[in-house]
């Protein structure tokens, strides 16, 4: 067989894998959107077994054997030697994890969701904590099986942001905790401004409307794309085609919806950007968690939370809610959107606060995974990490330990994406500045038409082609540098709370 | 392996593929329902994957070794044995096909929806021509590897309602236009009912909350479904315990929304009682369609056509519609959704002309599976058999041959079953007044929680166990007699248009 037709194999073989993964996050989806309750239990069973026979193609002898053959081959272009490669490393770590496992865990994760979904309607963390204890286990046995040399987080966060693990991010949080809080300190000490403006009744409709007419001039296609309303808003793809984002209402505090729209946004811009010819192969994916973050950072913040982006938005949002913004200005919104101060929700906090979100479920998260803390203890453990870093202490569950949706989908190592993704985002968004001749004017302009494409061009398009560190250092120049958003933390807040830091 | 590990083994493979084909009819629901335009290329091929996969199963060699063994063997339970019985038939059948057959129809059927959707927007058949003639020849070839004795059409037929044929169809359809017409000439003579109450505006909200309510009153359990909007009404289920239906709204016809609601709703009750102990097996599906339809139309003609069930719904109509319905009675609604007269859209007809509109499609598509009519003669044809059996030519092609989705979904043989049920639905029915007591009068006072558990006993607990002759037999003592529709309609007709016949 030529090598041609072997590369076309291995396409045709990743295509129906992805397929059948893409099949389980429609699936996934209607779960969290439409489906009715009493669905959920036959549900667990097909997605697993999608998940499963995805499994299987991935870790078959067959694929091992093709990419054996490819990945020693002389004759791939630059673009299927990637894919080739990227596979190659994929294969050698999924084939580590038995069939039954992977069943095992997919199983777990829908009884695990739909407990967390019990456990938020009851706002008790005990109705979670046993699925949750069984989730723990597996995670622990997937890093076992992967394997690790320093710390079995090490095995788990890879999956996310390839190459993290726990030394490096101790020291991007040790950063954290050395760089955030005299930032924190200054601001308090200032004149504190008003969010009150976010605290009012706002209609479903035209809230909605609103965070559609956003979308909209992102740049977002929604003939290849939807928005639905979920209890933990999220982004997924089926293909770069339909790329879906959910938001959630709360009619007395438009921020949470507002801000949803806009991360999930970002998030899904990167999917629609994915190129289409990969699809199912790594370059049809994106780079990582990481990155993908700070896309969804770079809108949600550098964009959503700007002065420009309110001059453009804020008389239209007036339009919507005259009597609610009656006597308000674009600069009153923006303070409101950029008030920093301890919260005890991670989706609805400020900047500055929010990486200390991160970090509290980072430090409980390597002590489930190493063992040294047992799932039953997690609620005190959580509530402790709280009062120390933020002095605050959530009043129950659901403002505490129920208040993400990712430990019931067993994304450990997940978590720290996040903070790796807002000083990616920061970054970018810096040398994007530079690149795009007036980029803040047009963005005040209402015109968005211009960032889109220089991320489509230096980001979005390579898809899983350079790990983080590499596209960064294409990008920017250099590898990831935190100071860029320390330097965007520091100008912003200082003009905004009227201080020098 | 003793016998019992056997058989375990069979239910693991018949729900892994039951899985597969439930995922892909979530996808295909997701299609008709929310999926936004550019999703459709991908969507065809993901579909087509999940399809050919449970393909894959069912007729592997390791499925056919299982089904021999047990098939002859004498420690199963009945239940087991009528399972192991179906699907040793299916087996049989569905390996005459071969995977890229069924690859090749899946992917078809997803362009030919696509095409059917773009013919209709552009109120066009020829849009749709080329790709229904690819369908076409897919479904000749589907019939010459299924094999036949009599007629090609016989072979698809059974696909739909199991011992269906050209032989006994066209008995069927000879009886039609044997008994239906005096029956029409009466009805022609006598002063003509009116239906303008349903051609007024009815906002959609209102339309849908009555729709709501209905589907509650039938016993629909909301937990275990959902309805939304689609271009055509249908009922999908992806387990007995989510069973979905869709509708459509016209704000100036809420006849349209009505009695699909009900109809579906039907369809539903059936899905929902379903065993689920029996998921992914023979026993765990339905009869057949004709027995599926004898329920929507029973509940959409039998019950929902009844004055019993008008003189409930008509006061809670009212109160959603009270400008709308000033001024009317129980007795208008009745006679209004009663009013038989020749028309152009099959899913709106009467229940008498409703048999023509069947037995035009059924004349062509014999026609076309045979080879004598070609498919850009359709629209012709079509056109003909309405002139010559109701007097009518539809004025374009929406309201004419691409009314229907069943064609794009490459549903030869389907329509019958259409006739077969309205038969198979006034006789079950008959019976039912018969074993429960005052059923009419509990039904005028909107309780129709008798009907259901009646119907649940003895048709849908049953799932496949019997095929429609026998299932028939059990349930009424008698194989099929469309005597039983024939009085239905003398006696209901005599009464509403004041006739003797």
């Amino acid at each position: 067989m030529t090598t041609n037709n072997l590369y076309n194999e291995y396409v045709q073989m990743m295509q129906k894998a992805a397929d059948m993964n893409n099949a389980a996050a429609v699936l996934s989806w209607d779960q969290e959107v439409y489906m009715p309750a009493k669905g959920a239990g036959f549900r667990g069973k097909q997605i697993a077994t999608l998940v499963s026979a995805a499994h299987e193609i991935l870790t078959s002898p067959k694929m091992g054997e093709l990419l054996e053959t490819l990945h020693t081959n002389g004759q791939l272009t630059d673009i299927e030697m990637a894919n080739i490669t990227k596979s190659y490393e994929d294969h050698q770590k999924h084939k580590k994890l038995p069939h039954a496992f992977v069943e095992e865990l997919s199983l777990q994760t829908s009884e695990c969701f739909n407990a967390w979904i019990d456990a938020r309607k009851q706002n008790n963390f005990d109705v979670f904590a046993p699925s949750l204890a069984k989730m723990v286990d597996l995670k622990r046995r997937q890093a076992d099986l992967y394997g690790y040399t320093g710390h079995p987080y090490d095995a788990l966060a890879d999956e996310y942001e390839p190459g993290a693990n726990v030394a490096m991010l101790d020291k991007l949080f040790d950063g954290i905790k050395r760089d955030l809080p005299p930032i924190l300190a200054a601001i308090a000490q200032a004149p504190q401004v008003s969010d009150a403006l976010f605290e009012q009744h706002y209609p479903k409709q035209q809230q909605w409307d609103f965070s559609m007419k956003v979308l909209e001039h992102m740049g977002y296609d929604l003939e290849a794309g939807r928005q639905d309303i979920s209890e933990h808003p999220f982004t997924t793809s089926f293909a770069p085609t339909d790329v879906r984002v959910t938001t959630r209402v709360d009619e007395n505090n438009y921020a949470s919806l507002l801000w949803s729209t806009i991360h999930e946004g970002g998030h899904a811009l990167y999917e629609q950007g994915l190129p289409e010819s990969e699809y199912g192969l790594p370059l049809g994916n994106a780079a990582s968690l990481g990155i993908h973050e700070s896309q969804s950072r770079l809108w949600e913040n550098c964009v959503g939370r700007s002065k420009e982006f309110w001059n453009y938005f804020f008389p239209i949002l007036q339009s919507y809610f005259p009597t609610q913004l009656s006597g308000y200005r674009a600069e009153d919104i923006y303070k409101a959107c950029n008030k920093v101060t301890p919260s005890l929700i991670r989706t609805e906090a400020d900047e500055v606060t929010y990486h200390f979100h991160v970090l509290i479920r980072y430090e409980i998260e390597k002590r489930l995974i190493d063992g040294s803390l047992a799932t039953k203890d997690l609620r005190a453990a959580w509530n402790e990490g709280y009062q120390q870093h933020l002095g605050i202490t959530p009043p129950d569950d659901k403002r505490g330990v129920l208040q993400d949706v990712h430990w019931s989908h067993g994304s450990f190592g997940y978590f720290p994406t996040y903070s790796l993704g807002s000083f990616y985002g920061a970054q970018f968004f810096a040398h994007a500045q530079q690149a795009i001749p007036n980029l803040n004017n047009h963005i005040a302009g209402g015109d968005m038409k211009k960032l889109l494409p220089w991320l489509r061009t230096n980001i979005h398009g390579h898809g899983r082609r350079y790990n983080s560190e590499t596209l960064c250092q294409k990008v920017t120049g250099e590898g990831l540098d935190t100071n860029y958003f320390l330097r965007y933390v520091r100008s912003k807040y200082a003009d905004i709370y009227g201080i020098t830091m």
